[in-house]
């Protein structure tokens, strides 16, 4: 039967394709004790062999899919699987104990991985610990008589429905057959959300039962332009929304042609729109959708995708060539934001309880300046490459900007000393996303070279409400008036200060906003890649004096952010009459 | 050798005393197996007999200083340590296991706990797991041949130090002999200091380290004025502090005599100082210390002292109690702030990973509709019995404003045509507390018939700095001008529009606040009833005419919280020459 969802549109375009639910099965058991060894093992030899077999069929068709590197993680698992020392030490167990072998196969796993843990000194042997959780997982699985899902197994086109999608689920996500995600949980700024603009693939998110509204193979739509998931449409249906993915194909190949122009209103004035990045290797897609700066570079993945702290050389590396790949064009880098949710294995940072209002960003910069100090240099020293901007995140109080001001001149100084050249374009700036930093923009804003907004935070902080937790998304108002204020009372300010002023949240590629931000005077709109072209699209019909009275209205008229949601409403339509 | 702390002010006034180190020793044991049944059993009957002569003594002078009431739960102690069933099963699990009688007490008394937690259908027994837990660690205590703490046996003036100070542990406290508290951690708004206030002891909290820089017994200074603790003391400094401790209590003997006085401004200008309360107790000290109103009661003592949800009567009666205690003066009550940190056994609320940034106060009543209308049916019929404000906590919106107000006069509706008599004074009002309710309050005001400003959340909002949080207490800023422009903001906008605006968080009777609050003109005061005459006798010194710029200053002038500070001690400084 047909069933229509409603969810957050994450990521643009239209998919029609049957489901891949990536759903984990219960794997739990009950410990027991055994009577007849000999077939108890016999039992577990088959889960093995099976187990065997699977992964060798998944290792070939990830072989083919994801090439060498992609079947990596598979290698490693059969030979788990071939290793006498672990599979025979679980037959010994199920022999020694009497006990069963779902209970043999998990108390030897966790000894093995305990031990595989136990390896500081060795990253290699400790991230083995992975695939013997892996592995054991298989196992238990046949034990079980439990499908688990192998996403890297994908060999035709699917949409893959999931509860939520981590980065390690989407790793081994083979892209050429995924053609869309649609999961039960997450915003806008979920991960699933931010892979799928990334891959350009059609999301919806947080429709809040997806996975239970759907059978794997069963047929669905997703409708990632208006945020609605279709389970088993019907043959009208699944026309008029192809038809409407192809409207929407024409329209990016329209926007396609923006790539090398301007950014610039109907009535020619002219903005930036930048990218935001996670790494070098995002450098591609900037390039492609014609950004015009680098407005955010986050420094954070530097740190998490490693197994220690980066050196000075490998960050200076790193932002050289991100600086070096924009040709002169402006490179916005954020120095590292971690704490909060993002946590590294080799640094252990207090549990904090509401950690969003803990040590997080520049807070923990400041309690361990050596590795500040080590970033700042690596920032220093590549600013002779082109145009840097530093900017530091989660500023609240103007004794913290001058802190970390202070330390920077310090770098520079000693840098300068030993003859190592510094750009001469560098600026410093600040991420405007604690309220009391958007409140007293007016004196920030005689301390720095630019602002750049940050709405994630801002908006949680000035609503009161994480923006993880789906319990309390319906207060995560982006245009709420209150949001709008600040986000006016920021640009206004650092207008009258003679700064320039950036977004680098989501809000800045948000069809409904950007005619707001427009309208404040916002110079800098930096965004994911693909939303580039989209927005350049919309800039071109959208004329400043047209939109002189918006901004008032939206932060002083309007009460709610659904009276805002109409304001804008009612402009377009009026514009496109 | 004589050592100065210096900590965080939490309540007025000067003792000496020595220390009382209210420190739990390490019970940490290994389990291991025992040749000799008999000695192991015999050690472990001693560990009893010996818990049981302590328990005994503690029980008489428990008597003696607390009461009969007081002293009940050391005879619960009692009854365990001669219940053959709980004794004899350890002296069992000795014999059966050959095991040490540490790894038998263990298992054994967690068992028992396990069993009387699951009588869920009897509060009573279920009350008794506390009992055997605390039984059980004082054997521990004894068999590892280490001290417990006895904060019920202290027979002589003692000042106590502990890391942090639990509910539990000052409720076992004679209060006779307690003449301060000293901790390592928390802030003015920690349950210890909140403690401390109400019973009018110095304390000072957040030292960091007291508890390792003395030692039980050591003689001590507490000087809850300014923040300072010392440890052995000079001759001299006691002589020093004893005589400031004796000016203090002749200024507060001054201020006693503002009890039946009006709050008045030194140009004649009068204003209201209220009262915080969390229960109908309290009362006795809103009188004394000459309450104009109850500027907050905090309903969630009745929902967290309680065993299963309060009934509407139950409800009805404890608001009553209070409102017509109050003899015709306001009365504001907040619906409950259930959530965040505040949780019920009775109650299962999901985990967040930002409690305070959840699902908390009004967002939880809106969830739970019929808990909210039992709570405002209950506060309706209250009304009738005086002058009645009630107050939701935790907008941030108007749709939850105009929601929760639609609710109420639902309820209200109803009572109405089942002849229920509704006060006529019956005011509906809302805390400011979310920074976005504070920017908006130019629109809220147009929909209620005051505000109460909740400081202790608005900054905590304003700043992202979780106000529990030590290692970002730096950044828990009262005077930062961001969160005085709030305030300014919200008191204009009240004012613009004809209704009152209060404040009941911890900075409405701070020294440095109220100068500044006084120069906005809000109009009420809300504190622990202790502080009352304090900020009344400081009222009484200040011109509204000479605060006239001060409010300006130190939103635009100041940048940084220390800047507002010097700026209201210049200021006083002027004032007092």
């Amino acid at each position: 039967m047909t069933k229509t969802l409603k969810g957050i549109a994450a990521s643009d375009g239209i998919a029609v394709a049957p489901a891949y639910l990536l759903v984990e099965p219960d794997l739990s058991f009950t410990k027991h004790s055994i009577n007849d060894v000999d077939s108890e093992i016999s039992r577990y030899k088959k889960a093995v062999s099976d187990s065997t077999a699977e992964v060798e069929k998944i290792r070939d068709v990830a072989k083919k899919s994801l090439g060498e590197e992609g079947a990596q993680v598979f290698e490693a698992h059969l030979m788990i699987l071939n290793d006498p020392e672990f599979t025979g030490a679980i037959e010994t167990e199920i022999k020694n104990s009497s006990i069963n072998a779902e209970a043999a196969l998990d108390e030897t796993a966790q000894k093995f991985i305990k031990i595989f843990e136990g390896m500081t000194d060795n990253p290699y042997m400790q991230e083995r610990a992975a695939d013997v959780r892996d592995v054991s997982k298989r196992i238990m699985a046949h034990l079980l008589g439990k499908k688990l899902p192998n996403p890297a197994s994908i060999d035709h086109e699917v949409i893959v429905v999931a509860h939520d999608l981590t980065p390690s689920d989407t790793a081994q996500l083979n892209k050429k057959y995924v053609k869309g995600f649609v999961t039960d949980v997450g915003g806008r700024t979920a991960h699933s959300a931010i892979m799928a603009r990334s891959l350009e693939l059609p999301a919806v998110v947080g429709t809040g039962s997806i996975t239970k509204d759907i059978k794997d193979g069963q047929n669905m739509i997703v409708d990632g332009l208006d945020g609605v998931a279709i389970v088993e449409p019907s043959d009208d249906q699944v026309a008029e929304y192809k038809q409407k993915g192809e409207d929407f194909l024409k329209q990016k190949a329209e926007w396609a042609k923006l790539k090398d122009k301007p950014s610039v209103t109907a009535d020619g004035k002219k903005f930036t729109i930048a990218a935001n990045i996670g790494t070098p290797n995002d450098m591609p897609g900037v390039h492609e959708n014609g950004a015009e700066a680098v407005g955010l570079y986050r420094t954070e993945f530097l740190y998490m995708d490693s197994s220690d702290f980066p050196t000075e050389d490998d960050q200076f590396e790193a932002y050289k060539a991100v600086i070096e790949g924009m040709k002169g064009k402006q490179v916005i880098i954020r120095t590292m934001d971690i704490g909060g949710d993002k946590h590294l294995d080799y640094w252990d940072l207090p549990q904090e309880m509401n950690p969003f209002l803990g040590v997080r960003a520049i807070r923990l910069s400041l309690k361990n300046e050596n590795i500040f100090r080590t970033q700042l240099r690596a920032l220093l020293r590549a600013s002779a490459y082109g145009k840097l901007g530093i900017m530091f995140p989660m500023i609240g109080t103007l004794a913290e900007l001058r802190q970390a001001k202070g330390i920077l001149n310090e770098e520079k100084d000693k840098l300068i000393k030993k003859g190592v050249k510094i750009g001469d374009d560098l600026q410093v700036g600040m991420m405007i996303e604690v309220p009391a930093a958007a409140i007293l923009a007016d004196q920030f804003a005689k301390e720095v070279d630019f602002f750049s907004i940050g709405t994630n935070d801002l908006i949680q902080y000035t609503m009161a409400a994480d923006r993880g937790n789906d319990n309390v998304s319906y207060l995560y108002q982006p245009y709420n008036p209150s949001v709008l204020r600040l986000i006016k009372h920021t640009i206004d300010s650092a207008h009258e200060n003679g700064i320039w002023c950036g977004m680098c949240g989501e809000a800045a590629g948000d069809n409904t906003m950007f005619p707001i931000l427009l309208s404040m005077g916002l110079d800098e709109y930096s965004m994911s890649a693909t939303s580039i072209l989209r927005i350049r699209s919309l800039m071109k019909k959208l004329s400043t004096a047209d939109l002189k009275e918006l901004a008032n209205q939206a932060c002083y008229v309007s009460e709610t952010a659904e009276d805002n949601e109409k304001l804008v409403n009612d402009f377009m339509a009026k514009l496109n009459k």
